[in-house]
């Protein structure tokens, strides 16, 4: 299993007229976890696509079991439990300042060749950098 | 079984680079549909609200079959399969200009009394509303 | 001078919480406004950039003068005062579901030639459709 | 002068399909950036609203003169000219990762109490912090 861990600062933008994260703000924050969790493997996103390779969502799932709120700095736990094949699938884990466990995500995406849109194995840069932990 | 169809025009804000809608634009999508669907119904979000209940998000689980596109006429059909107890479950199905089902998304929320922050009943007029489909 | 109207009615995930329409919504607004009034006029801007052309932002303005609530039917009035060169000037008006005119808005584009990423002249097709009202 | 500076980097979710950082989350970049200037003075806007004042924006101002890209880590300087009376005016100007100045934004808003809907003096706290440098 790979793991990584940041945070993100609730916008006030973010909130909706509830005082809340509005719900469709999540996965905003689940790209910003994966794209952090890749940098902190040593590789970005931005390279990935640079290479040929974009990863487009096939599934999204969310769970809220309680609210984050106005400039709360959450913490977000990402991992990637099975080695990834053509697909990939990240878990977001968020806590609030509390550390209280307020939420829970799962991300499916694909990997695809942008020239052809064709689906595509992994760049090996990014297998390489992955496999020690699987 | 309640059914209820709308459209939405995907906005150029909405795209991202890939040059298609967002992943995370889908569930403000899934928000307007399900308004709509409620005022087709005869009431409105805004008046639940007004009426001191909430319906905050639980889950929502979203399948991307296919992208949408900038400036797309999407149809969106909004089902509720099942009556609402203290939770209700809206389904969408998203369609592109061509009529090819794009996107599947599904959404449980809670009505929440707003002073007590407790769950609560549907308001009665709601209830009254919906019965006939079930 | 050529003039527009349309409505949009402003979604849940766009309030804050203090209960208004959040103000870096409205520049999504003025996209909608300017995009149905180009429609209005015989094209869509999405054949703009299928002809070659893209229209980049260069200066935008907004005055809030009164807020805009959630579910509000806001009526948008987009104009254009000068005949368009190698920019273009649009202005917003937009008023709430009781007549009350809440905020102005003014954004300046180029037209940019999507290949050399050079400014060009508009459209010959589109400054046709324009013409007759300068 | 008071004078503060902060990072951001550009989520997916925030380009277009042009490939840029859509016109429309400037703004937001202006809350992150102004919200941050606050909490290095030693006081947070969070804290603001929890003492009854509110401060909604009244006119905003964006001059795009190069776009900004998917990933990259931008700069923000906001800087506050003038002793603020019963309104505020922050500007905002953005340097990409090659240190080329990219983007100026202007905001001017108001302190209002929030139970009354009322403009108010800003707080004394805040009045303090910022007295040292003007």
């Amino acid at each position: 299993m790979y793991q990584a861990e940041m945070t993100i600062r609730a916008r006030y933008g973010e909130t909706d007229q509830m005082g809340f994260v509005y719900y469709g703000n999540y996965a905003s924050y689940y790209e910003v976890a994966r794209v952090e969790s890749l940098r902190q493997l040593g590789m970005t996103y931005r390279e990935m696509e640079a290479m040929g390779v974009m990863m487009p969502v096939l599934e999204n799932h969310s769970r809220f079991m309680m609210p984050a709120r106005y400039d709360e700095l959450l913490k977000i736990v990402t991992s990637i439990h099975e080695k990834p094949g053509v697909r990939i699938r990240f878990k977001y884990d968020i806590y609030n300042e509390n550390g209280v466990h307020i939420h829970e995500g799962e991300t499916l995406l694909a990997f695809v060749n942008i020239a052809s849109g064709k689906p595509c194995r992994p760049p090996e840069m990014f297998m390489k950098k992955l496999e020690p932990f699987f």
